[in-house]
């Protein structure tokens, strides 16, 4: 293979996929105009990733360089296609901090809701490694955990009330225009779209808006992909 | 008077300045280096910020231009002064969410473990407003809420978890080099100081180094303040 190649996490239907990480990165290639090839791969396919030296996706493959981390993968964009549109467009620094929250408020908030949906998407062979792994984080079982949807629903709003506030402001988490920032939160808007999860946004609200203008962006690369019970194309 | 001014909220001890919002206005000043007359305020002298068309501090006065909201202020600094040592080193957008989310999230979790410290410091003529306004926020009073303290340092200290995870990244929220999305954060934490609050970082932590540093920061502006207890110099 030649050219750009991304390992990303697929369903039981290959066409599907839902990680948040791996669409942070399938914006940023966008962004750059960078062509890519993807590769789906399940949490059971350790050995698809040795190469890699570590067992997650997102993992990019540049020629002979390899990345792993949609951070990681980021910095490594900007700094090797610096004559190409930035994502930063300044200092990542404070970029950084939304990222974190994404990935330890957020992300936790939400898979507290979408956790069957997840379930119901993924390959067979990643069940019992799911099931394990997420009951040990909730002391619970999936389905018992999931009988309490109105208050983790009830958490989860709270948790999205600074995205509200900054989009009744500006149209971008960006600014002016989408950049990195808006990457990192329609990836993870993308997620819960795939697997067939709640809406995030109030309807006619800022956030709202700011999703339907993700979706628009890069040719509709966002609204084009297969969601959970849809025939892939 | 000649000069900027700043009416800074002021507690009982009128050198005893703890708002977390006009904290962030005093090092964005200090960043641009312009020297500002401070005026102490309390929640009920209504009338002596008549003149602004609005009941909140930090309230800023540059000749005949009168500026609310410490988001506002920074933002008219930036545009007023920008010869001056720049407040946010290109778009302003993402430090946004950071406010948006020590406002929203980080505040409001905060206020639930130190009201009795804000209490305990506030003007007697502040007593019966604040009281009434955050039992009615809280559903209970004061004492009863506070009696939850346990349960409430552990919430806020989930909600942190992000600041932390960046801190291990990068030494300033900012990126290399502290900005307004540090002193945002600086700003909550010099209230906490101030009032007697529990310390908001893990001894030896990238929180607590990144503290130490801002306290030194401007010749140690916000180390030289008063807090709760020790008498004025």
């Amino acid at each position: 293979m030649t050219g750009l190649v991304l390992y990303e996490l697929a369903g039981a239907d290959p066409a599907l996929r839902f990680s948040p990480y791996c669409w942070r990165t399938r914006l940023a290639l966008a962004k750059k105009a960078l062509p890519v090839t993807t590769v789906p791969w399940r949490y059971h396919e350790r050995e698809a990733l040795a190469f890699s030296g570590q067992e997650r996706v997102p993992v990019l493959v540049d020629g002979a360089t390899i990345v792993a981390d949609s951070w990681a993968i980021a910095d490594y964009l900007e700094q090797r296609y610096p004559e190409r549109p930035s994502l930063f467009r300044g200092e990542p620094g404070p970029v950084r901090f939304l990222n974190s929250w994404a990935d330890s408020t957020l992300h936790p908030a939400l898979l507290r809701v979408v956790v069957l949906d997840i379930f119901a998407v993924i390959d067979p062979g990643d069940r019992a490694y799911f099931r394990a792994s997420r009951e040990r984080r909730f002391a619970a079982t999936l389905e018992a955990h999931s009988a309490d949807r109105a208050a983790h629903l009830a958490a989860l709003k709270a948790v999205l009330t600074p995205l509200e506030a900054v989009l009744a402001q500006q149209p971008y988490l960006a600014g002016a225009d989408p950049a990195y920032a808006d990457y990192v939160l329609a990836g993870t808007f993308q997620w819960i779209r795939c697997i067939g999860g709640p809406p995030l946004a109030a309807p006619d609200g800022p956030v709202a808006g700011w999703w339907q203008r993700m979706l628009d962006s890069f040719d509709g690369l966002l609204r084009r992909a297969p969601v959970r019970g849809e025939r892939a194309a």
